[in-house]
């Protein structure tokens, strides 16, 4: 087993309908802060193949240390920004969130 | 993105709590008959740092064809042969199944 991917976290992502669009696009145009953090390994976003389901983005990492420290970071912030704005403009507007995401981590039992 | 791997199956399955020990042993000692597929690119077993959560058996693909093709397989029945029969065995004793799964697939939106 590979040391260096031993731990993984996955973001679980429900997504408003009318906020597909525009999060698939903040995807694809990632700011890629997370790539240049110690004990990062790889990510994959991961679209449901079935309408309405979750997206999963799943991230590889030496150990559960090195994502913690990931996920305190100046990088998660800058990584996570215009998400986050999101966020912030459809509370302070009042409506409900164009997202809702929860974090689960792992260790890779086998390959 | 590399095209060999844009394909992903994830596999959530629970698993009884007096069955984990078993169904972990299975995994960690797993027939690697998917190994040889074509299209099949990795595989990975996730266990879950909070105990109670489901297990991810994640698997890559060339394309979803290759994964369909694997799921209609002989070397699939193979692969699942212990995991089949502990479930067969529970089924003619009348008692409750020591794990439950679901499979969903995903495409990767971005690395």
């Amino acid at each position: 087993m590979e040391k260096e991917k031993n731990f993984v976290a996955i973001n679980t992502i429900d997504a408003e309908l009318e906020y597909i669009e525009r999060f698939e696009m903040l995807f694809k145009s990632r700011a890629r802060a997370i790539d240049t953090m110690e004990g990062f390994h790889s990510m994959q976003v991961l679209k449901p193949t079935l309408p309405g389901e979750s997206y999963l983005i799943v991230s590889f990492w030496e150990s559960e240390e090195h994502f913690r420290n990931w996920s305190n970071s100046p990088e998660f912030l800058e990584g996570h920004k215009r998400g986050f704005a999101d966020l912030s403009k459809a509370r302070s507007e009042g409506k409900k969130p164009p997202m809702h995401s929860q974090f689960r981590t792992y260790t890779v039992l086998a390959r």
